[in-house]
């Protein structure tokens, strides 16, 4: 019951007829008014509260061990992005997921930006020649007292930038791999503040990719795709889509916000008794520590 | 043409009765006499020399664009370890092997030491209680002029210690995943020179490794695996493995060595068109780079 969850679950359940919030979890977060609260997931499991879902928001480094106890209670379950501190574990539940005949939501939010399905459409008929995303905010605005962010295991800048991640992944019809990176980690600090990647694909396309979280003034929270129709621009995280002939994009999602959309898609996976984990964002934060460049920078202090 | 080419693919090559090498590749290194050699594979492309398999030893790094061009040229392609850079390059790889219908193998030359069948073998059986991994050797005795090693994308200390982990993968029943991890980066390089790494299970078993490239004088290459029946160990990289009861395990791989092993393995796959690339190993890396603590040691000077 941190920060995520009181500004976009709650509010999410409750405008979802298909889910009712149980009980809430949390070993130093704040419960809801008139909903049962616990300190953990023994004492959730402990107190016989029906439950047939979990949406697990804590922060990666500790999240595999009461996603596998709640896969062991049969409950399906829905977690934060990233999915897991590391892609072994994620693989596991995953296989522990299929096992029990649970449905195992592996969710990455900007995907319902309102955005981004138009933009895939687009692409999809366009010959594509470069993909410069910008992903710049300002660590202190954003993710105040959320220090496990540059701890170990918390990702550092691709916190947020894996949610640009998530988009490119979806929006553009070919996969693609890291080809060079640079890592920028602060001197006191076990994750990266900045991070450039130069991504690729088998046709030789150039996708560059900016991280900063150092960012202050105007924030960027953009993706531009390059293509022979034009230039396409999706700003705001994927909220708003520029087309080439200068045509805002509408769409429906925009009604009701990234958090409607996913656990829509929780309820739809869980009727249809299949999971959904894409590891393809997860995967490419892991390859760019693995090949990229360390760089050690200025020390951060909140 | 690199090292590990001439001291041990030439060799299980020409003791293997399926395969015939028709050529060499290198852009430094040395051919092999009366076989046709070739600057790159464009100019082995070029010369229409009759090839139906390629074993890419290449540094990691540089590999990826090669195996892509082998495979669109209808090539079976053999890929030293580590299979890639990247997990996401090895994904497109696999992908792209399968929609050319040629076989891809991505081998890990210890399984194929002789003690690590038999240890599977014993453990499937046992239960495990503890795993030590210790993976010490002097970078300086068998990684001569391989600068590529402590270079962004060169794994560092991995570069060995994927050995460890590809028999650990192995012979261990059931998968498991990165806890803790302490990376050790010299001040003057982009990869570690040191891990510890803390691994569990589902089942809360320790697997603790340690790999260390600055060991000097006794080597280490050593598995320990405690269980209910006694202590397993495997020595020298897993060519000596010792049973609890004090035996050591006869094998026939022992006859031949690992290389010949994976050749044997490779024309298997290829006559059965199947593919063989288990990431398992390489995942684990990748995992300890984006889990991993890091720490600046001492610069490190050939």
């Amino acid at each position: 019951m941190g920060k995520i969850a009181h500004d976009q679950h709650v509010p999410a359940i409750a405008g979802n007829a298909d889910i009712t919030l149980a009980a809430t979890v949390s070993r130093h977060g704040e419960g809801i008014a008139d909903v049962p609260h616990f300190k953990d997931i023994d004492e959730l499991i402990a107190s016989g509260v029906a439950i047939d879902a979990v949406a697990l928001c804590t922060p990666p480094q500790v999240r595999r061990a009461i996603a596998a106890r709640a896969i062991a209670q049969g409950w399906h379950v829905f977690l934060e992005k990233p999915p897991g501190a590391t892609l072994a574990e994620v693989a596991q539940l995953r296989a522990a997921a299929d096992a029990a005949g649970i449905s195992l939501f592996a969710s990455w939010h900007s995907r319902y930006a309102p955005g981004v399905e138009p933009a895939r459409a687009f692409l999809a008929d366009a010959t594509i020649t470069k993909v410069t995303v910008t992903w710049r905010e300002d660590i202190r605005v954003w993710h105040p007292g959320q220090a496990w962010i540059l701890e170990a295991g918390g990702f550092g800048v691709f916190d947020p930038g894996i949610n640009a991640l998530s988009i490119v992944t979806r929006i553009l019809p070919r996969p693609f791999f890291i080809e060079e990176a640079e890592l920028d980690f602060p001197a006191n600090c076990d994750a990266p503040i900045a991070a450039r990647i130069r991504f690729s694909d088998d046709a030789g396309l150039p996708i560059d990719a900016d991280f900063d979280f150092r960012q202050e003034g105007p924030q960027s929270w953009d993706i531009a795709v390059e293509t022979d129709r034009g230039t396409l621009t999706l700003h705001d995280g994927g909220a708003r889509l520029v087309l080439p002939d200068g045509s805002e994009a509408e769409h429906k999602a925009a009604l009701h916000g990234e958090y409607a959309g996913l656990y829509e898609r929780f309820a739809e996976i869980v009727r249809a008794g299949q999971s959904d984990v894409d590891i393809a964002p997860l995967r490419h934060v892991a390859d760019a520590f693995l090949r990229g460049r360390r760089l050690t920078v200025e020390a951060f202090v909140e």
